[in-house]
Order: structure tokens, then C-alpha cells, then sequence
């Protein structure tokens, strides 16, 4: 591999490991929202206001991702979300 | 909205933020990884090493995501990128 590809590559790599390590402040804070939000007895279908974040972010894309493939990124991100908050649940109903 | 939730709505926005611009350095980075391949006559199925990466990643992983969500988050994210090569490959032939 050439001098200049290794360089990328080890870039690439870089960018992954922060993208991880903000996945997780991310889901840590949203998980936050929804701990607090439970607490105060809010009961809301979208509690950390999935879509209008990414409109939200749309409206900033800075490129090269197109919009759409943005949003489906997204929604992946946010929607891996409620699936651990069901099976915490169902777990802690099997513990019950 | 209370102020400790406000502040983690905020806080959220900025880490969304930060997400959505590391994204668009990593396409641009994996981007020029595929060109100066393509450029050096290099052929592979995977130029970017995807599946090396994501296990690397999974092994990095802090939580509270659990690894298949961050796998199948980044599959997500770097399935995104051929696809977009494809269609610029695409709109580069109906040019021609």
C-alpha cells in the first residue's frame, strides 16, 4: 500500500473511533432524556424528538452525503435506540 | 421543558451535529481511498476494508450500545457509500 493510502486508511480508522465514542455520548444522553422524561411521568411515542432532529440536520448537511442517505443513517442510529429500551424492559420483566 | 432536560436536548443537538460533520470526513476520506485505488489500477470488492473496520470498531466499543447495533449502524453507514458511487457512476454514463 502506498505511503499516501496508509495515511488515509489510518485516517479513516481515526474518524470511526470518534464516530463510536460520539454514538455512545449520544445514546447515553438521549437515554438520559428518556429516564428523566419517565420520572416526571411525560409518556411521549418520540420522546427525544427523533424526526424533527433529522430534519434538523438535514438542513445542515455540509456534503458529500446526499439528504436522504443522511436521514436513513439517522433513523438507523435513533432507531437501534428503542429496540435496547424494549428488550431492558422485557429483560426486566423476565427478572421480575 | 425543565431546564436539566433543555440542556440535554441542547447538548444532544451538538453531538448530532458533530456526528453528521465527522460522517461527511469520513465519506470524503473513504471516497478518496476508492480514487486513488481506482487511480493505481487497483480492483477490490471491498477498497475500503468495511468488514475489517467494523470488527475493529465492535472490539473498541464502550457501550451502552451494545456491538451488533454498532455493527449494524456502521454496515449502515459504509453501505451508503457504494451506493452513491454507483449512482455518480450512473449519472457519469447518461453524461457521456
Amino acid at each position: 500500500m502506498s505511503e499516501e493510502l496508509q495515511k488515509l486508511q489510518l485516517q479513516l480508522n481515526g474518524i470511526n473511533l470518534k464516530l463510536l465514542h460520539l454514538l455512545s455520548e449520544q445514546a447515553r444522553t438521549a437515554d438520559e432524556i428518556v429516564r428523566i422524561k419517565e420520572k416526571q411521568g411525560i409518556s411521549e411515542a418520540d420522546p427525544i424528538g427523533v424526526q424533527q432532529m433529522v430534519n434538523e440536520l438535514a438542513s445542515h448537511n455540509p456534503g458529500p452525503i446526499d439528504n436522504d442517505t443522511v436521514m436513513r443513517i439517522f433513523m438507523e442510529i435513533f432507531n437501534a435506540y428503542p429496540k435496547k429500551q424494549q428488550n431492558e424492559k422485557k429483560e426486566r420483566k423476565l427478572l421480575v
